[in-house]
């Protein structure tokens, strides 16, 4: 099968486990469920519950658990992802009006309920990881939650968000740009391999690498934003282009040039496809691992 | 020693535990740890790590269990509310610059931090006890940490929030404040109850107990903030008197006037201790829940 037809699948998979972790209520918790429900069918690549899946695999944890097991945890996932875009929509934060091409979840909402969907996003990533723990006595479903806890917190992805907003129209050098793409989006990105190594029942050494992949792929991710960001075009990416320089950021781009740029994503999906080889065989991830450093949108 | 004595040294005790819990950093990340380390000390009664502990002592806990093993829970419990705190202050919420005296987190940090500083807290309540879940096989705390999750989330505070801001302006029932006031404070009330109580190795039956005191006390600690905000002072409660009024909300007391609401809190309170009556002893508990519904801030 094509790898793209592949991809469609599999995200189709995702998005049907999503559905199953998404509240639907017709009482009085209506509009908080219809906002939450919004924020995740808006779409999306569903790169982290994807990267979580084919690194269980790559692992071997589906010759050795059940798979559905996994579940919890790539919905968890995709809840945070999910929560920190809505959160950094807000007016106070970006600003942007439009995301895939639709409203963003304040603007459909009101600015109190895209706060409060963010705040329901990211508690119910733990009320779904917990629910899995509470009801088993394995360990390996703790530390998977825990990695994610930890990657998605201040010293993770809020604090890489932090220290965006607070360098948003500054003057900002390498060392910064390097600081913010590793923890505000690097971070979640490597707990996605990291928690499925976990669930894998990975030890040490494998654990090691996966972490290394995950750092290396989150760079190349970001890097690769910033190109499209200047390359792209409004209808490609559907949220207005040029929106960092509108906001007067530095990118990857403005800092090294175009070029150095792309050459930086080739050789940073490279080195993750490196250790990841390690560790064992699946064509599907590293073909995605590809897909991700050449994406057009 | 008389109660009041009791009652700060318990609250010194806590606070030291949440400085324990509150992250500390000079480098990249100082001005989000400040931002939360700002919102967690600006005080607060600290009601529910304090539930937490003296129903863990109440159902015998602290002969069965090391107690610092609820630590992590306690902080938790303060965490999350005062997550919930910094964004209810929000310009797109409640928009209020003072609480308990201080400046609010946005109003001192500006309205971007006060977003991320909230979610910080939230996401640092669930890493920190996960970290306690995954270096421990005792399931006491994955069900502890659970029922603290879904009494925070959308069938909990958050959900007891979104209505009462969908509410707020609008004529609204009987019905419906009895219904904000079961979820967006007695949730999490009643999870500090409850959760104390997983963490002690309760059965059902006194899990049962502990959920109806916990309405009760959640209900009685409501009533009597309503009350506060119609008789109290601006000194007194350390924040504008009537902002609920400014807000144009309805509230217990427009609703069933102060006599009724001042009796109501009496009858709540009266229940929630027949309730833990029946668990057991623990005279500085019943005193609390007494403090609770006379306070005066």
């Amino acid at each position: 099968m094509e790898f793209n037809q592949m991809l469609e699948e599999k995200v189709g998979h995702i998005n049907d486990i999503l559905l199953l972790y998404t509240p639907d209520e017709d009482g009085r918790f209506k509009k908080i469920c219809e906002a939450v429900s919004y924020s995740v069918k808006a779409g999306g690549k569903r790169l982290r519950p994807l990267l979580l899946q084919e690194i269980f695999r790559l692992c071997k944890g589906h010759d050795k658990y059940d798979e559905t097991d996994i579940h919890p945890f790539m919905s968890a996932l995709e809840l945070i992802h999910t929560y920190s875009l809505v959160h950094d929509d807000l007016p106070a934060m970006d600003n942007d009006l439009l995301r895939r091409g639709l409203p963003t979840t304040h603007a459909k909402f009101g600015e109190d309920f895209g706060i409060l969907a963010g705040d329901a996003l990211l508690n119910s990533a733990y009320e779904i990881m917990l629910d899995k723990i509470s009801t088993s006595c394995d360990m390996r479903f703790a530390r998977a939650a825990k990695v994610i806890a930890d990657n998605a917190g201040i010293f993770g992805m809020v604090g890489g968000q932090c220290l965006d907003v607070e360098l948003t129209g500054k003057e900002i050098n390498k060392d910064d740009i390097d600081f913010i793409f590793r923890y505000k989006t690097g971070a979640l990105l490597t707990a996605s391999l990291t928690a499925g190594g976990h669930l894998a029942g990975a030890d040490e050494k494998v654990l090691g690498l996966l972490g290394d992949a995950g750092n290396a792929i989150g760079l190349a991710f970001q890097i690769r934003d910033d190109i499209l960001d200047c390359i792209g075009s409004e209808e490609e990416i559907g949220k207005p282009v040029g929106s960092d320089e509108r906001n007067n950021k530095t990118t990857y781009v403005s800092l090294y040039g175009l070029e150095k740029a792309k050459e930086d994503v080739d050789k940073y999906t490279e080195s993750a496809k490196g250790s990841l080889k390690q560790i064992g065989e699946n064509p599907f991830l590293f073909e995605l691992i590809e897909y991700m450093a050449s994406r057009t949108k």
